[in-house]
């Protein structure tokens, strides 16, 4: 790739395609870069406070329908299951490999899911990200660390929480799996 | 491939090489598979359950010399890390992303990790894998669901599990992640 | 997985996903299968046979049209890229980088490649592949052999052809790189 | 991933491993760098113009252990396959599917293929690449282009050349499929 110089840059989703003049090369990549993790996990938190500040403006039904969206843009259901086991839900619905799953958890109101109260409607606040390790795969990219979000009376959660990505079509990161779990207290 | 017709089939490690006649196709496939996720699952309870028994009978070193052996046999912490987050750690060292951490969960007796008592120590039998969904992206494969394990007294204790899994350059699954975490319980 | 009792299967595009009873799992793999490439190879001699049947049964259109579907289902333009080397392209339009560049290739008729005269167009029949070996990487499948076509006179050309496929986010797959050329003949 | 400092970096083969403070994340990546795709090419280059000049300086042994040890680090055959089409092989050896046939091609003197005249042994110089399109599909890299050599009578050679490289444990890339051939030339 001697004298490479790159005459334009056209950007196809995220994937990067680097357009290039006459006797350059044409680059595509479909790996995950660690910019890209860092904006998908910036995303998730920011969609957890639009849900529940919509819910506080527009109520139930809005939430709602900005939860769908929120969950077909980010995650992978369309690719068949998601591995999902959120903070709060408990056997024998611990597990929401499906979308209804994982949309009563955000916001309950589902008959089918009868003790889901609806997580991302209790108003949420400065959702931040501590990761431990990332390691990206090739494919797909792993993370582990703290999430830490703050509640309407200013106390802030902390949890363990694993996100696994991997890159759609289009070139968007999708979560296809989320293990999250309150912190262990020794009894 | 009209007129397939394999000769002999040598396994290198468990990449699945298809050594064939002269006009042939050799196949080898990097890709995990269901099956290669099931056995290395019976591994782990395997390797959980051996290092117990060996602690009975041979004592902390050799349990030590035994869970180190697993460790690097099994997890990929020679990759650069690994994100291991144990059903009973608590924080500052709740995730052991390196081997050292990870040893120090298993059979305790390190200082550097004070709150460690050795999990694999207490003497845990049939231990059994209920998996709700695994993916298999391509390079890696996840998989989420319970993990059963039976104490001493005889009493069972099921936990939450996610474990990712690659494939090594000598076929071998290794865990490059593993959240444990124990079942939420409504206040 | 102990107990593992599918009680049915969906097929999503070809991601195959086990659909299973309560206590079990759902699997999804995004793994090329050896049948999946097979499938493929074949699909690509069909496609050949079928564009050149439409050329004398339906004219230059048809065959231009059909030609630009099959492009747009078994390649993978979409993705920003495909590495195609064809047998008889020469310098400066040797490799066909874009969708424009192989439809040009395959039915000619496109004054911005002049050399162009339409190869699927010559009646190829008997398309068969000599796959010499096959490499699954995990996210992508590459092939090297031979493939054979006969003209109308009944003369048979071989080339050597290297193929790789990735699988889309429908399960199909998709031709990313394709280096096609005649053998070596000594001076 | 709000305020991160990196405090160090540990390179582990070329898997970038970075280490940091307390509160900060560990990254790995196994995803292959246009980089490190660049770097393997010149490598490849840089190899035949060594063995080339190992040959004329201290003979055919030499050369040959030379040109092993490049096989052994830059090709993949440890992996079960690689796939290898030379550029002056002819049928039935034209694919060199194994480390022996590779090591013929190169150096020669292997009875079994008595039609290599060592292709290494020629005194190549200024081996340069131009790369028409790379594409990254994750765990793999695939790059098509011009690889252009001179040789002893200052003649310059220009080959269609594809490779695909994949990451080994230790973070080297491997050339796991290499397609060489001759222009073609209508008649």
């Amino acid at each position: 790739m001697s004298k490479r110089t790159l005459s334009a840059a056209i950007i196809v989703g995220t994937l990067s395609v680097a357009a290039v003049a006459s006797a350059e090369a044409v680059v595509v990549s479909k790996a995950i870069t660690e910019a890209e993790v860092a904006a998908a996990q910036q995303a998730w938190c920011g969609a957890l406070e639009d849900i529940g500040a919509t819910y506080e403006r527009d109520g139930q039904e809005a939430a709602k329908t900005l939860a769908g969206n929120v969950i077909d843009a980010a995650y992978g259901y369309q690719m068949g299951v998601v591995l999902f086991k959120p903070t709060l839900t408990v056997a024998p619905q611990t597990f929401r490999s499906t979308r209804e799953g994982a949309l009563a958890y955000f916001v309950g109101g589902d008959p089918e899911f009868p003790n889901d109260t609806g997580f991302a409607l209790k108003g949420w606040t400065n959702c931040t990200i501590a990761n431990n390790a990332i390691l990206i795969t090739g494919d797909s990219a792993t993370t582990m660390g703290n999430v830490s979000i703050t509640g309407k009376d200013g106390s802030v959660t902390t949890v363990d929480k694993t996100w696994q990505f991997v890159k759609d079509d289009a070139g968007a990161l999708r979560i296809v799996l989320h293990h999250s779990s309150l912190p262990y207290v020794a009894q």
